[in-house]
């Protein structure tokens, strides 16, 4: 398993829908190949910041297979015009875990 | 339940060390107050960037009870050394969540 990480910067006043958005997108990430799971997180020092982490089997799950489907145009065109710049993106791997989730 | 993601850049060349220096604080946190458990999670694209995430109870149980307690003098003392630069930390809650952890 990885994880994308993705620090979106949502335009003030938009969060509300931001948030409906990313919960009507939900089925898009259920439905595809070697998604296991995402939070959405929202900043509380700066609350129109959000931290996407969105777990995949692989790598390519994330950066080839989502991101060429069609469910990656239906993602951006629900949440996009909500981003107040470019989303700043990273993928990682677990490295040493404790606890609960 | 709130998180803190810490972004940490570590001197190149000192990632099996610095690990090693997060899995001894294992017990630090495990016995701090409010904590709930933490993920270390290193960089794909950046091998020497890691993103650690740490969930308490409250902010409080973080920012007040865990910074001003003798365990936090003793994780820096393990794994400070390491750092590259001052890490950038930030707290968020969750706010919409699917699937596995």
């Amino acid at each position: 398993m990885i994880s994308e990480i993705a620090d979106i910067d949502i335009t003030a006043g938009s969060e509300e829908a931001f948030e409906a958005a990313v919960t009507k997108a939900l089925p898009l990430f259920a439905a595809a190949r070697g998604c296991l799971g995402l939070d959405l997180q929202r900043g509380i020092e700066r609350d129109n910041r959000y931290t996407l982490i969105v777990r995949w089997e692989t790598l390519e799950d994330h950066t080839v297979h989502f991101r060429n489907s069609p469910a990656f145009t239906q993602w951006r065109g629900l949440v996009g015009a909500y981003f107040a710049g470019t989303p700043k993106l990273q993928h990682v791997r677990r490295v040493v875990t404790s606890g609960e989730a």
